[in-house]
């Protein structure tokens, strides 16, 4: 039989269920993989096995209760929570113990899930890394920003995780480390109690290891149920091929693309080109001004009061980002607004886009996490998207692709996202 | 006997003078010298031999009149020249032919300088690099933005370049190739026909292979005959010993600096040191504000009508830059005109400051110049700079150490730059 760490979310919440797994021993299994592969990997920031286990015997106690019942989560150390120190990736913060959980992290609560322990961020989701390494190749990055979530989950230490995402700190790290990430529909998640980048742009995502277990873990949230996956079984969808940027795409990633792009046609999927544009593409810069102009004040007290905790590029940012005008700002939300609604003509003969989830496999290195140029329209968009590990690139590392629904329709995507991924695994 | 390649333009004009060498056997000389070394190096984006030849001869047959009488200049393809396409560095400019001269250009035919040809530059002198490599490692930057006339310069292609500093063009190429740079006090050089990055910022800056050359090419163009070098020799100066972003260098500068320090106070220097504060480093920040400001409004045409041909650094900065509201990047620049004077008090007890010109050797890679951190306040604050190249990184590559002058004291910060290398040279 697999190890309990290996199981995906779903089945660990079936076997607890009917009495064959006990929320204890799944956690004790997960605090063992992370033990063994911490050093390896680098995924926490703060984990107190005591406390987990703690929390787990007690979940076992109560019966398991609520939809995560007795499930591990790894919570982004960017989210507040009130059992355990909560840094942003910030020495700033070193020592910071919020006196509330995140709304986020009370749903996992109230819905029985133990929260794990916390994982790396990049300082405030934004560019200065964290320790984390790629589970594949320590010498690679796991990507950005949510690096421990995804790395992580992919290094089977826990099932589920959560992210954010402000340019594509979800999609690509799932990419970069070969899990499914999901960044729903913007303003899906409550975002009280994660620490702001951007107010116009800040997603709470979710990493796991299926499209079942994302769909899953993101539904019990929004307190439902999953939702049904299998709508695509008897229709297959059909899919847009939109890939923006192409030319900043390495030729590997565009043909791993293709050769998903073929499996679904073979499917029964159908296929249509959709041409990117200069305009659309150009959103990408407004992505840019939105964000700075954002962390310009969300940073604000951190600039003022402890700049010399600030590397070069955060003190660059912030200053620029707080001489961006209120007008000019308030224009290009404007103008991604104009865009949120203009852009949904794309849907209208096709059901999901299928694109790139990021440029090339992750990148040599570990103080750099990565472009996210292939996330950034979406994010503005504010378009539910999911990452789909498929391929592997000139260095055997993961690839992904990356698949884009309408806004406000999560469910109609993942199950897109679900058809693709059962197909591709045929493969 | 030396090649003529070899020689400094102090010596060639000399010879030329005696009548011991003609302009077209110097100019053959560097002509066959980047014949053989064009494939390693890359320094030019424009060479016509057969044109450089001509007006050498030209000029021999005139009598080498003139200051500059004779000699090859090279020159950073930023500038514009009647007799030479110029491209900016950009695809988007690849046919230009500008019609005139720029007034620094104009300044070395007045003076019987000939123009050798165009010199790589990164695109708009920004962050987009040319295809020069450094001399002494063809797999290490040679810095930007001006690095062909620092890479030709180091590598004998030429004695004398122009090129030209918004942030740390001159310093660090100069620093990374191992020759010296000078960056005048910022207003010194007419820059009609230097295309624009930053009316706040640019500054038309000289590359040669010793103080004593950049001293006498710069105040040629000034219409003035080399400063007296030599007002230091029986008092050395009073060096101020000063190091911001401390942090952000390797160890490797830091104990070459400091054997510089020694060094100095052993031939008789004084050195005092300098603390630096959090509000000078900051002025950093307001120097990255002002650039993206002022490239908003310089790059507008480039980012309306050619966006495609630019990349996405470019399109997101211009975009920020042109967000910023006139009244903020105004404000900016007030903050920067107070800290030109009130940092002037630093010199009210030495003659310079001493410090590092870049925070390592050439990093690895063609795709990226280098950080200009350790430029960026010097250059806001318009104040003289001069790289003297000294000492050896980790992987072999020139160090170097930044002299920094009083504003409007050109003279003095150079005659203490050469009274520096001096003491180098004996070591």
């Amino acid at each position: 039989m697999a190890e309990a760490y290996e199981l995906s979310a779903l089945e660990a919440r079936q076997k607890i269920k009917e009495g064959t797994l006990t929320s204890e021993r799944l956690i004790q299994s997960c605090l063992e993989r992370i033990n063994r592969r911490s050093g390896e990997v680098g995924a926490w920031t703060f984990i107190d096995p005591e406390l987990a286990l703690l929390s787990a015997i007690n979940s076992d106690k109560i019966g398991n209760l609520g939809s995560l019942g007795g499930l591990p989560i790894g919570v982004k150390d960017i989210i507040d929570t009130k059992t355990m120190p909560t840094t942003y990736g910030s020495s700033i913060y070193g020592l910071n113990q919020p006196d509330k959980d995140a709304a986020c992290v009370h749903k996992v609560r109230e819905h029985g899930g133990v929260i794990l322990g916390k994982t790396v961020t990049t300082e405030f989701a934004w560019r200065n890394p964290g320790k984390t390494k790629n589970p594949h190749n320590p010498l690679h990055t796991p990507g950005g920003s949510s690096s421990g979530s995804a790395a992580g989950v992919a290094d089977f230490q826990m099932p589920l995780a959560f992210g954010t995402q402000t340019a594509g700190s979800v999609i690509r790290p799932a990419s970069y480390c070969g899990v499914v990430g999901f960044k729903p529909t913007i303003g899906t998640h409550d975002r009280s109690g994660v620490k702001e980048l951007s107010n116009y742009l800040d997603t709470v995502g979710v990493f796991a290891r299926s499209v079942a277990d994302v769909s899953f873990f993101d539904f019990a949230l929004r307190n439902e149920a999953i939702p049904d996956l299998s709508i695509f079984d008897e229709q297959p969808p059909r899919i847009g091929l939109m890939v923006p940027f192409r030319n900043d795409a390495s030729e590997v990633v565009l043909n791993n693309l293709e050769q998903v792009s073929k499996i679904a046609e073979t499917k029964g999927a159908t296929i249509t080109d959709i041409p990117s544009s200069t305009s659309f593409e150009r959103l990408a810069d407004i992505q840019t001004v939105i964000m700075l102009g954002d962390a310009g004040k969300a940073l604000e007290w951190e600039y003022e009061f402890h700049p010399e905790r600030l590397i070069q590029f955060y003190k660059d940012s912030i200053a620029t980002g707080q001489t961006i005008s209120t007008k000019g700002l308030a224009a290009m939300k404007s103008k991604a607004d104009a865009a949120r609604e203009k852009y949904m003509e794309l849907f209208e003969r096709i059901d999901i886009i299928l694109t790139l989830s990021s440029g090339d496999e992750a990148p040599k290195g570990l103080g750099f996490t990565g472009d996210p140029l292939f996330n950034r329209v979406w994010t503005l968009l504010g378009w539910p998207c999911v990452n789909i590990p498929f391929g592997k690139g000139s260095n055997e590392l993961p690839l992904g692709v990356q698949v884009i629904g309408p806004t406000e329709s999560d469910s109609k995507t993942l199950a897109a996202a679900n058809w693709l991924e059962s197909a591709l695994l045929q493969e």
